[in-house]
């Protein structure tokens, strides 16, 4: 194993998620560089930075190269595919998160599909969901996957898990992202599930093999799902859901957001109208939304204000005027509708031409009942 | 019937709902000057204003004291008041619709009531309700009225109903905007809601006795309703519900606007979610939701950002690095946490007084299990 890739495997042990001063100093040194100065006995550069010293003694303690080797050997038992940034495979919207970012991925299934996720999605929710929330992840999910949107979430029960089903079912893309090592599935009732998602997309973690799914790991988790995809929709959400965690994070990065409303009686709707009140999340309906959203589809052309104006308008007038049975002269349905006789005439002509009323001798009726 | 008075019930048969050009000549020459003008035969000032003549000719031709007389009886026999723009029962906030506001409000009930609309809430929707859309309605009515807010409705089956009825359950005020003549209960089958909101509140139609329901006056009657409230509420609204032509009015009105969410599988939310996506309604949960939207509440301290920073803290790795059954010692835990021994050991101190974490001659673990 090359040295910088070695030395990649080292940092991922030595550091939990999203430790930012780990994230400076490899994008400044690279990780050999870096690690040789931080095993190193102490330079000038790191006693003058006082963020760095304290960040040693938090790393150092975790330096065991027995974990390393045994991390690699779970990996490569389990046919885990280390990505790093300096590989092809590697998926640039995740140096969004600055220095923030993974150390590395670790990648059960196809490492080349992370290149296919965009356009994505990340659906999630809920693990406690209803049958409501079950339901509209599983229609969202066909539908984008079905359309070509690869679909990223958390490989959880309800919700997620819901998703990443109705994505397989159609044939489509979809990557789970999990808090713990790939070689452990968690939950472990979805062992199934992820060997299937790992078949013909990917099981994907920054945590080395062997780690154990803490939740911070979860909090931290929750950042890769809302880098990786253009937007994050959240189907339901309790109170204090962990989706609401994920939404926070795409806020932060600037990706779209999008929540599923439900009903104000269902506890497990309760987060996502809290993202629609609190975070602008933009309310979503249908998949069609969604890729609206993403950009993907333009908006439906009609408004409510158009539309408010289109009944509202002066042929409503002259209908509200007119019978179905009794025939009325233009006079006569003027006066009725408010409207002059020259203005009532014009209408009765253009609703004769499309059929809405009948002209008879004695003037004009309604052809047929109203909406 | 002084002259003034007397002036504006003819003025009141002569336009349908909503007549700028009448609005513009009452407010500048009052109700009996204004009338002598149309009635004379056709002065300069009217020749040489096209919209007023063109305004005069579909005025003339209503003009019918039988009527006028008529509808003057029924009211008399059915206890309607009169209302004008003179009489200190006014609502004021009328008056921001400007030269669309009503020539008069006929009322059924107590018109001094209708200056105790303030706070108000008007609570609209869907006649076809499902049974969600009637349960929310009831709740956010009741709750809403016991608090002293009244609720402005429509009268109609379905949501406005049953807002409608939660209020008179709970003895707040509670009054209905009819598009036809008061004293035509519409619909029928409401005749005797209409009577128990009349008996401690006020049913209210710029349209005189005996004018028919028409589908013109429907669309602006939601005006009024929109006027008089200081929001509007949609519960439940099909994708092109009457109760987004009062959202409309309610937003061109600067009145807040809010929508209740609901399953996006339900015909019946179509409408309300249209509102949220296109209208910038704000999205309402509960009757505290309303309350905050005209600023009787203060809004809830917590924020999705400050949760999702609360519940990232270092806290949560120091809990994670921590078993409930094995003792650990301030090193282990630090390198579990990935944090600093320092760092870990202030947060154990804090946690120890918590109660969290209990303290043992072989070091620490977790009091209890986790949420």
């Amino acid at each position: 194993m090359a040295v910088e890739r070695l030395a990649t495997v080292v940092w991922c042990h030595l550091v939990e998620p999203g430790d930012s001063a780990a994230g400076r100093l490899l994008s400044g040194l690279g990780p050999a560089e870096a690690l040789r100065l931080v095993i190193g006995d102490g330079t000038t550069e790191l006693v003058e930075d006082t963020d760095l010293a304290t960040a040693r003694k938090r790393w150092l303690p975790r330096l065991s190269l027995e974990h390393v080797s045994d991390a690699l050997r779970s990996a490569s038992r389990a046919g885990v595919r280390l990505v790093t940034r300096a590989d092809p495979e590697w998926p640039r919207q995740l140096d969004d998160l600055g220095h923030h970012a993974p150390v590395c991925l670790w990648v059960r299934g196809s490492a080349s599909r992370l290149l296919e996720l965009r356009p994505s999605v990340a659906v999630v929710g809920a693990r406690a969901a209803t049958s409501y929330g079950e339901h509209v992840a599983i229609e969202l999910a066909a539908d984008l996957a079905g359309g070509g949107v690869a679909v990223v979430s958390g490989g959880a029960y309800g919700v997620d898990g819901a998703a990443h089903r109705a994505v397989l079912s159609v044939g489509g893309l979809t990557v789970a992202l999990l808090a713990g090592g790939v070689d452990r599935p968690y939950p472990a009732g979805h062992a199934g599930l992820l060997d299937r998602i790992a078949a013909t997309g990917a099981v994907v973690s920054e945590a080395p093999c062997g780690s154990a799914p803490t939740k911070w790991r979860f909090l931290q988790r929750n950042r890769l799902i809302a880098a990786l995809a253009e937007a994050t929709i959240v189907v339901e959400a309790g109170w204090r859901s962990g989706s609401l965690n994920t939404a926070g994070h795409a806020a932060a990065l600037s990706r779209h957001l999008g929540a599923v409303p439900g009903p104000i009686t269902s506890a497990a709707s309760a987060g996502t109208h809290r993202l629609l009140r609190e975070y602008g999340a933009q309310c979503i309906t249908s998949a069609a939304d969604i890729r609206e959203l993403i950009g993907l589809d333009e908006s439906p052309t009609s408004s409510v204000a158009a539309d408010g104006r289109a009944r509202t308008d002066d042929t409503t007038r002259v209908r509200d005027a007119l019978s179905a049975r009794t025939w009325r002269d233009t006079p006569d349905v003027a006066r009725r509708a408010g409207m002059t006789p020259d203005e009532v005439e014009a209408i009765l002509g253009l609703l004769h031409l499309e059929g809405a009323v009948v002209r008879g001798p004695a003037g004009w009726r309604n052809a047929n009942t109203r909406d």
